[in-house]
């Protein structure tokens, strides 16, 4: 998506340790406007899917989440990374490591929220490993319910997650990939 | 807000140690169409106040934040639970005690994100103590940040969060404000 692309280009920092900070207008500061664009691009996308649920993970992928589901009149759920006192009940569960924090930990959803009548739209701000997008795909398996593909923000598309998720036949739509990005700040887009 | 009363009344849950879960639409489930609902009252409310960012926090504030700041035009800045790495630079911080999970945290914003040139609404699904409500009321103190609101979904009002920040002379507004949970499930609005 060429707007995604330029805006990434002129807002976006390269740091030391694969870090491409966008928190501009994506995960910390949220560009509402811009990311309705995204959302509405995604739905161009997936419209014909017949997504009845959109499903994200705390915090960063919620705003992107919310903003999609308008454009296919769908609730969002979003995974919680860890069982709190707030969710009681049956939960399915699965285990991301983040490399980000280098931590690994639970994410989890109420079994009442998703179940195997749903045909699911995975949103997430971020591709690059691919740890927690297949903690979402693990939980929809356990649900019984059907991924009709997941929606990306930006890939680090250098980084294996990609490849390996849609060798396993599950289709990956990635607004921007990322090809390479240098230390002296500039990126490359495949 | 009549709509969200009776909302709360169909589909909310009241368990003990004080917890009201909405959970079906407020904050795992989050019912898009409905809580943009939300989003046009909270416009009406503060239409007039020259809101140019909102401010919420991590995570279930997220959702209902973006969805209103379609309404204003504005962007939307959300604070981090804690310092991560993919927040680097100066940050304004601030100390919430979390009830729920019986924990101090730090929240933080990067100080690039506040300024003195912002006119604030705080936007968050609930409100009972107050203690996340003044961290980010401190937030803005601390970035010269005006603050013209608060925003609620729910608000426990026979605690006393709202009623410490309205005799600061803030402006809290409430879509739901309940009297009282009893055991049995019943729950009482103001």
């Amino acid at each position: 998506m060429e707007l995604l692309e330029q805006k990434i280009r002129k807002e976006g920092k390269v740091y030391a340790g694969d870090v491409l900070k966008v928190d501009g207008f994506l995960n910390h500061r949220m560009d509402v406007e811009f990311l309705c664009l995204l959302g509405k691009e995604f739905y161009r996308l997936f419209a014909d899917c017949g997504v009845n649920k959109i499903l994200t993970i705390e915090a960063s992928g919620i705003g992107i989440a919310c903003l999609t589901a308008q454009f296919f009149h769908c609730p969002v759920l979003f995974a919680k990374k860890s069982k709190t006192l707030n969710i009681s009940g049956d939960l399915w569960r699965s285990r991301v490591h983040s490399y980000t924090h280098n931590t690994d930990h639970d994410v989890v959803v109420s079994k009442s929220y998703l179940t195997k009548d749903d045909r699911v739209l995975i949103i997430d701000d971020f591709l690059a490993n691919g740890s927690a997008l297949s903690a979402l795909i693990e939980l929809c398996g356990q649900a019984g319910a059907e991924v009709v593909g997941a929606g990306i923000v930006i890939e680090k598309a250098y980084q294996e997650g990609g490849r390996l998720i849609r060798d396993r036949g599950i289709r990956v739509e990635s607004l921007a990939r990322v090809a390479s990005m240098s230390d002296d700040g500039s990126i490359e887009f495949c």
